[in-house]
């Protein structure tokens, strides 16, 4: 091997360690590593780096471990920036033609929110802008699903869930459960959210920083819809006015999951926000489109 | 982007972040971390892990920054056991033909080791099988160098230095600097290097253990040589013979770095061991084979 190229010296370590993993009980993970080893070899085959390069990508993903604990994900947060979170869940929630996308559903999820009658004010503190939303569940052709679970979260006007803020926002707040009637619809009252901004003061927003790439999130409001022989759906309806709609830090942005958020007037004088959503279920079983054809 | 499949939503993303960071003050930076994208995304495209499967990939990769202090760094050992630390050897350390090539220099290098003059003996604590070394150092076209500086290391008869056990080794065991003299020889004794085996009690070593892969190093001794006009270079001499010499978990081994560890007898008795070493210097500016033809 002396003298031999870089990509040589590749092909053969890629080699020797497919015959070493041979006989490994745990024949996923030795194809998970074998492709990830055969990528990380080509790509420093491409970047060449250099000792201090190569060190220097170390030292940041360690960092990435250290600034992760109980409380924050780091490497959870590095997976989302890249768009790579989105990506697995693009390929694991296929959905058939005319079906509502999924969308990732983040950290901010509770289940188990209080069951709210139709009409019902999911805002506890009445900060905010008032927010009207009426909405739609149907299946794929359009029909109405009665008795769908609509579970709504979102952020307040400041662009935080409440269990960011345990101490200042009051529990359940901008949550709820509500259930369609028999034509599928669903409203209820709430605030306006605002956009989020992603942790900027660890090792990935420092790395983003020095990319020139923002962490903003457009404002949007979460929906986990579920009902008996239909796929549950997890997603977010983004509000489309948002100046961080073009650059979604997740890049979870889909042209079918905006909305307008409408002003409401009464006599000539702004009374806060309306907003139409409408949700399509694919049915259990339903093949998705995971690779149709383009 | 509805319905659209993952390799579509892929290129949509690494366009959408070219774009995004194309106004980067550090065109390196954004180039690498494209490429790392790129290959990121190859790779779930390829993979298809389930949201559980990348669950657990994160939580592994921040388990190794979490097993990393200033005594240990786990991100190293994964870069070095999965050959990527030999690669980048390998591309920025290119020899011409005939040179001897480049190792990695491990973490258990010292600078300013004592200078010895030929013939001493570098254990200090006279624990092992003796072992004397004669070595010659050469251009590549086998002129000797006079006056190179020979600084040699290695393990012990327990496959330990004696900096990661410094309660147990007296300081500077198995370590020494010697020059060459006008023929490009030096000589010394030392003891026998057993092999070494790298942490297993890490989530690397539970990774490796889990794909049936062995996290041992022949034994070896380490050198770096160094003389005026000459290339620095940092290799190994391995034990032809040592068990591990065809699984090296670093897989340093190479064919022109195998020396064979001679039984030395005296009137029928064994006394220890021989060993001869050669090493062919590059000159400064003297080009590399980082592409040859194969």
């Amino acid at each position: 091997m002396d003298g031999a190229n870089p990509e040589q010296v590749m092909q053969g370590t890629l080699e020797e360690l497919s015959r070493r993993m041979a006989a490994s009980a745990d024949p996923r993970l030795a194809q998970v590593v074998h492709s990830l080893i055969d990528h990380a070899h080509q790509l420093v085959c491409t970047l060449r780096p250099t000792q201090d390069e190569l060190r220097t990508a170390l030292e940041f993903l360690t960092e990435v471990g250290h600034a992760s604990d109980a409380r924050r994900q780091e490497w959870v947060l590095l997976a989302d920036v890249i768009g790579l979170s989105q990506l697995v869940e693009d390929i694991n929630a296929p959905r058939p033609e005319g079906a509502t996308p999924n969308a990732l559903p983040g950290p901010f999820y509770r289940p188990a929110a209080p069951e709210l009658p139709n009409g019902a004010n999911l805002s506890r503190d009445g900060l905010g802008a008032p927010l009207a939303v009426t909405g739609r569940v149907t299946d794929i052709s359009g029909a109405a699903i009665l008795g769908a679970l609509v579970e709504v979260w979102h952020a307040n006007g400041e662009g935080l869930y409440e269990n960011q803020e345990p101490d200042l926002q009051p529990e359940w707040n901008l949550r709820g459960r509500l259930r369609t009637d028999a034509a599928g619809r669903f409203h209820f009252a709430t605030i306006r959210p605002k956009g989020l901004a992603l942790p900027d003061d660890g090792p990935v927003g420092r790395l983003m920083t020095a990319l020139g790439l923002r962490l903003e999130r457009p404002a949007h409001l979460q929906f986990r819809i579920s009902a008996p022989g239909f796929q549950t759906l997890t997603t977010n309806v983004f509000d489309r006015d948002d100046p961080a709609i073009g650059h979604d830090a997740l890049f979870g942005v889909k042209p079918a999951l905006l909305a307008q958020f409408r002003t409401v007037s009464s006599d000539g004088a702004p009374q806060g926000f309306a907003l139409d959503v409408a949700f399509a279920l694919a049915r259990t079983g339903q093949s998705g489109r995971a690779h149709p054809t383009p």
